[in-house]
C-alpha cells in the first residue's frame, strides 16, 4: 500500500476521501490548518497507527515522504473563499507550489482538486474539458476562479518540466454529510431553511442551474483519477441538472415543515448553468456517479439534523 | 520627488522608464534578477546619487522604503517565458505577493505590469477592458497569461483587503530600441533578419494581427497611469493594427536588402487577432499613443544595426 498524503483531508470531501483511502489499508497523512475543515472530521481516526493528522498551513513548505498526494487544501465555498481572498489566493498559488515541490523532490503522483469554476460564468453547454472557460479576472470570484487556474497551469508546468505525475479532477458541485452547516451554499443553505421552517432563499430568478453529485461518487472519480494514466484534466461531477427552483421543491418536499420559497437578489458573476460532459471520465477513469440524489439528499438531511440536535 | 522602485528595470521597458523617472528627478531603486535583463540598459545612471541598482529575484521578499513600485519583473516574449515556465509562474506569483507585500508595509502606490495575453485569442474586437478573455489554461503559453491574470487578482485583492493603492496597465505588443534582439518576438525576428539578409519568416498565413506601440509612448502611459486616480485596468497600446505579412513588408521595405518572405507553420494557440480600445485610456488618463510606426521602426533599426555592429 502506497503512503498517501491528504491535504485539506479534514474538510468536507477530504475527510471521505480519508475514510476510503484508510479503509483500502493505507497510511495516511492529512495536513490541514483548520480553516475551514475540522478535527471531527477525521476524529474516529485518531489514534490508529496508519493515521497521522498535522495541523500545517500549506503556504508553508512542508517535509515529507509519500508516494501520491491529494492536494484538496482550499477554502471552496463563496463566503468562505471571499472571506480573506488574499489567503485564498496564497494558499492555491504559494501552497500548490510547494506541494508540487514536495512531488518533485519524493517523486509522489500529484492529484489537484480544480473545480468547474475555472469554467466561469460558462458559454458552452454541457462544459467539456477542452472549453477555455469565461472567468472574470478581477471579480468577485476571481481569488478563487483565477487561483484554480493557475494552480492547474502549475501543475502541467511542474509536469513538463520536472516529470512529476500529474493528475487533474475539475470538482463539480458536490454535497453530503460533513459539509458545512453555515458554508452559504445551496444545499446547505436550503436544507438549513426548511429544517427550521424558515424561508427556503432562492438568490436571483432561480432559473440558473447546477449539477450535483453525492461526495461519495466524488471520491471514487478522485481515486480512479489517481490510480489511471491519464494526464488530462477530467471533470467529475453529476451530469443530473436541475434549476434552483427546482431544488428548492425538492428539499422542501424531502424535509417537509412549512417554510415558503422567497426569492432574493442575484448574486455577482453567478454562473447560469453548469453541468458536467463526463464522457473523459467515463472513458478513461472508467467512472461515473451512481448515487440518486435523493438517496443523497435524505443522507444530507439526517447529518444536518443529528448535527443541529447536537449544538442544542 | 517621490522614491520609486522599478522592478525588472533593466529589461527593455523598464529601462526606457527608468530613463524618464530619472530625468524627472526621482529617486530610483530597480530591482533585477538579470534573467532576461541586462545591467548595459540602465549603465549610463550607475553612480548617480539617485540611481541604485539591486541584482534581486523578486521571489525572494525584499526590504526597502519607497513611494511608488512599478511592477515590471517578468520575462515577456514567448521563447523567454517559456524557457523555464515554473520560473514564470513563480515570478508572477510569489513575485507579484512579495511585491503587493512590500507595497502593504510602506504604503507605496502599486502599478502592475499586465498584458494584452489576459485576452489570450480573443473573440471580441478590439478588446476593452470589460472583456474575460479567451485563455488556454494549460496550453503553452498558459505560465504566461495565467499568471499575469491571477496577479491583476492578487492586486484587486490587496486593493480592497489591505487598502494598497493599485494601477493595472494591460500592455499591448510593444517595440524600440533596447529590445531583446534574439527573443523570438516578430519584430526583432523580422529586423535582424533584414539587416542580415536572410528570408523574413512568416508563421502560419500571416493573417493575423497585432498593433504595436513604440516604447516612449508606453512609458508616458504608465506614468500618466501611476498619477492618476484611475484604479480599474487600462489597456495601453497602439490601436495602429496591422497584419503580419503587412508588417514583414514594411520591415524589408524600410530596411532595404534582399530577404524573401517565407512562410513558416503556425504557432500553437497564436492569438488571431489583437487592436486595443484605448477609449479608457483617452477619458481616464489623458493618453495616446503619439509616435508614428515608421519613426519608431527605423529608430529599432538603427539600434538593431548599432548592436550587430558592436558584437563583430
Ligand atoms: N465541495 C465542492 O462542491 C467542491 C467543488 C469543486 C472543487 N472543490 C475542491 O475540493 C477541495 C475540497 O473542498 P471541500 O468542499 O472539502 O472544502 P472544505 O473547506 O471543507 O475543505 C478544505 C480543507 O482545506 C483546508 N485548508 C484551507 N486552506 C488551507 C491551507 N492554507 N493549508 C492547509 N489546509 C488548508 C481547510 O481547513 C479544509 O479542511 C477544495 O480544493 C475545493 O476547491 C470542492
Ligand atoms: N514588451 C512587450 O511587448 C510587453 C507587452 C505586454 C506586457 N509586457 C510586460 O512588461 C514588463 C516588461 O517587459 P519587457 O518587454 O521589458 O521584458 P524584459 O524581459 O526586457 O524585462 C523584464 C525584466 O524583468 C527581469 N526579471 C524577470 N524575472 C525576474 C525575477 N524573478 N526577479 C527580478 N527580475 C526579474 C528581467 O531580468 C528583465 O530585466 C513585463 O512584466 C511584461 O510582461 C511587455
Ligand atoms: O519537500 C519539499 C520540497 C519543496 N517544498 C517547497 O516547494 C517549493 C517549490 O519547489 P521547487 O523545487 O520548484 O523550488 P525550489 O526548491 O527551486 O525553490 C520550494 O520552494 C519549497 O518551499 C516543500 O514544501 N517540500
Ligand atoms: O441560499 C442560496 C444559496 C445559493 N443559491 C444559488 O445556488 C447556486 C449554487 O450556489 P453555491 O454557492 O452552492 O455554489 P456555486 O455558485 O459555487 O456553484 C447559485 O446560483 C446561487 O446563487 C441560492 O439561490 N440560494
Ligand atoms: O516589505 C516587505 C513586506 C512583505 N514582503 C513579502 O510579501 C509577502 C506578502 O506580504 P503579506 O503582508 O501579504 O504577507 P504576510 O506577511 O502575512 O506573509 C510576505 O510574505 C513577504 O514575503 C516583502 O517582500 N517585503
Ligand atoms: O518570426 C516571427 C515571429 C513571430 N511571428 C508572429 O508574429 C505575431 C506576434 O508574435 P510575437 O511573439 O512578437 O508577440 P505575441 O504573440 O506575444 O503578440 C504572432 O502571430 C507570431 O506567430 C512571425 O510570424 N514570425
Amino acid at each position: 500500500h502506497p503512503s498517501l498524503q491528504v491535504t485539506g483531508g479534514a474538510g468536507f470531501v477530504g475527510s471521505h476521501l480519508v475514510d476510503a483511502l484508510m479503509i483500502q489499508g493505507h497510511e495516511v497523512t492529512v495536513a490541514d490548518n483548520f480553516f475551514t475543515g475540522r478535527k471531527r472530521n477525521v476524529e474516529h481516526w485518531l489514534g490508529h497507527e496508519n493515521f497521522e493528522l498535522l495541523n500545517h498551513d500549506i503556504v508553508n513548505p512542508l517535509y515529507l515522504e509519500v508516494d501520491q498526494i491529494y492536494h484538496l487544501a482550499s477554502p471552496a465555498s463563496p463566503p468562505n473563499y471571499m472571506y480573506n481572498p488574499i489567503k485564498t489566493i496564497k494558499t492555491n498559488t504559494i501552497g500548490t507550489i510547494n506541494m508540487l515541490g514536495l512531488a518533485k523532490r519524493v517523486k509522489a503522483r500529484f492529484l489537484m482538486a480544480s473545480t468547474s469554476e475555472i469554467y466561469g460564468d460558462p458559454e458552452v453547454h454541457p462544459q467539456q474539458e477542452d472549453y477555455w472557460g469565461n472567468v472574470n479576472p478581477i471579480g468577485p470570484r476571481a481569488c478563487y476562479d483565477e487561483a484554480k487556474r493557475v494552480a492547474e497551469t502549475m501543475c502541467y508546468a511542474y509536469g513538463k518540466q520536472d516529470r512529476v505525475e500529474i493528475r487533474v479532477a475539475r470538482i463539480f458541485n458536490t454535497f453530503g454529510p460533513r459539509m458545512h452547516m453555515n458554508d452559504g451554499r445551496v444545499v446547505s443553505n436550503f436544507i438549513l431553511q426548511a429544517l427550521q421552517n424558515e424561508p427556503i432563499t432562492v438568490y436571483g430568478d432561480g432559473e440558473q442551474t447546477r449539477s450535483f453529485q453525492y461526495v461519495t461518487d466524488l471520491v471514487d472519480g478522485l481515486m480512479n483519477l489517481m490510480n489511471s494514466n491519464c494526464t488530462l484534466p477530467v471533470n467529475i461531477g453529476n451530469p443530473d441538472e436541475h434549476t434552483i427552483n427546482d431544488f428548492a421543491q425538492i428539499i422542501k418536499r424531502l424535509v417537509g415543515g412549512e417554510s415558503e420559497i422567497v426569492h432574493k437578489p442575484a448574486v455577482e458573476d453567478d454562473p447560469h448553468r453548469r453541468r458536467p460532459d463526463i464522457t473523459r471520465a467515463k472513458q478513461l477513469i472508467s467512472w461515473e456517479p451512481k448515487v440518486p440524489m435523493m438517496f443523497g439528499i435524505n443522507k444530507t438531511i439526517e447529518y444536518f439534523h443529528q448535527e443541529i440536535n447536537r449544538k442544542k
